[in-house]
């Protein structure tokens, strides 16, 4: 007999597009589940507001959630994770997986000093849950967090390459490589479009046993276990035919350039929908 | 006898902060009136946002400005501007003023050769609105208008001087540079931070008759238009103490620097109060 409640679908929550790159990693490790993403791009960025307005943003995300009947909710924003990850894991009736401990594992797997800089929002670096994150695995890592906001529009922009990019992406490594870091997180969806640019910027400076820092992102490593959890939990469809991924978005962007980007494919092949949030 | 309705606030709208700086140059000229400021921090910026998503914004200002009892508006945001002005206008039963034509009308003021360009949101360019705006005063000016979305965020994050703002300005001014422009509209209530910067990068590229390119902010104007309508309109207060000013906020910010910075003056001496907009 289906169960019922394994065939619903997985939720990936982001504040805007770059949740995408979640979506795209989980689509392709689990491909006949069926997945919802919301992306609340009407309000995006969440990084710059304050705490009570990311909860209520969150808030009445949920109730869609709800009504999509999701079966897990993968958290793809670190902002909403670093804010809200407890409150929606109060409200909502299926599991929760937040992308800042994850993204820690993953960080301190490869880290060979435990000396750890993470490039996050504003308002992730202020909720100080990524030292609190590292502190719960290893109380011996030293964190930094450097907030980056700028990155959050030249991706946005897709503004990737070039002397600005480079210019930004320096002025914030400063502080991190001046602590000596051997491991960079990168703490926000949407900076792995900088991934090639951060490490020529890191190439120059490396650790003291002459390796290059390490750059992980959290996309990859919240996806892995994601599909670990849906095995724990017995969660997995037992569907053999494709998935389908549908797209929910409280503002419909101008072109979908920056989004296929994420995604890696077509969101014009998709169901695309637009919903008030 | 007094006139109650001349004795309410005069209203400024705007999606964020940049606005303050019309608030400012409105509360210079009109000291006795008082003011009340609405900014929509915790959906700012509002220039990437799809076109009904902004009206669905404008609607739940109006909502609150109706509350405030406001005998005037004026609309700070050149995006709203651009976008929402007529809709706001029939909604409301008070006199409301954009941002965009006395912007233009100024712009036409100081052109000699009627070559104009205008850095703008993302969404007022694809508005077409300040071309429009333009071509009801002087059919014959020529108008090319830049989307520049990233100047927002480096104004938000207080980042107007250096290398990289003056990359960013650069890139933004080139098209304009290539069709010979001789004056400078900037269409976003935040861009006057960029104006020595701007001027700057102007400077090597005089107008064929050997003057430097106007460079011509939307806030000064609007702030002249405002108090003219009130003289015409006979709404001017009686009063002869300091007028107060109200501060009104959706997203209370982190730190007051970047508005104090806006507004002139210290922003913790007047009353801040938070609202769901």
């Amino acid at each position: 007999m289906t169960n019922l409640r394994n065939e619903g679908p997985i939720g990936v929550f982001d504040s805007g597009l770059g949740g995408l790159t979640v979506l795209r990693a989980l689509h392709e490790r689990l491909p006949h589940e069926d997945f919802v993403y919301i992306g609340d791009t009407a309000r995006t960025p969440y990084g710059t507001r304050g705490k009570q307005t990311i909860l209520n943003y969150a808030h009445a995300c949920a109730r869609v959630l709800r009504e999509q009947r999701v079966k897990l909710l993968a958290i793809a924003c670190n902002t909403l994770s670093a804010v809200a990850l407890s409150s929606l894991d109060g409200e909502l009736f299926f599991p929760v997986i937040g992308a800042l401990r994850p993204g820690a594992q993953a960080a301190l797997g490869v880290s060979t000093g435990k000396r750890i800089g993470v490039l996050a929002s504003t308002r992730t670096a202020l909720a100080d849950a990524y030292p609190q994150a590292f502190s719960a695995l290893d109380h011996s890592a030293r964190v930094y967090v450097q907030k980056s906001p700028l990155l959050v529009t030249l991706a946005d922009e897709g503004w990737t390459e070039g002397e600005v990019p480079t210019l930004v992406v320096r002025e914030y490594l400063k502080p991190l490589l001046s602590h000596s870091i051997d491991t960079l997180l990168l703490g926000c969806s949407q900076y792995p479009l900088f991934s090639k640019l951060i490490e020529a910027e890191l190439a120059p400076h490396p650790t003291p046993r002459g390796r290059p820092i390490a750059v992980v992102d959290s996309a990859q490593p919240l996806a892995k276990q994601v599909v670990r959890e849906i095995a724990e939990r017995q969660l997995a469809t037992e569907r053999t035919d494709p998935g389908k991924l549908r797209i929910v978005l409280s503002d419909m962007p101008e072109d979908f350039t920056v989004a296929n980007r994420y995604l890696g494919r077509d969101l014009a092949t998709l169901q695309v929908t637009a919903v008030d949030l």
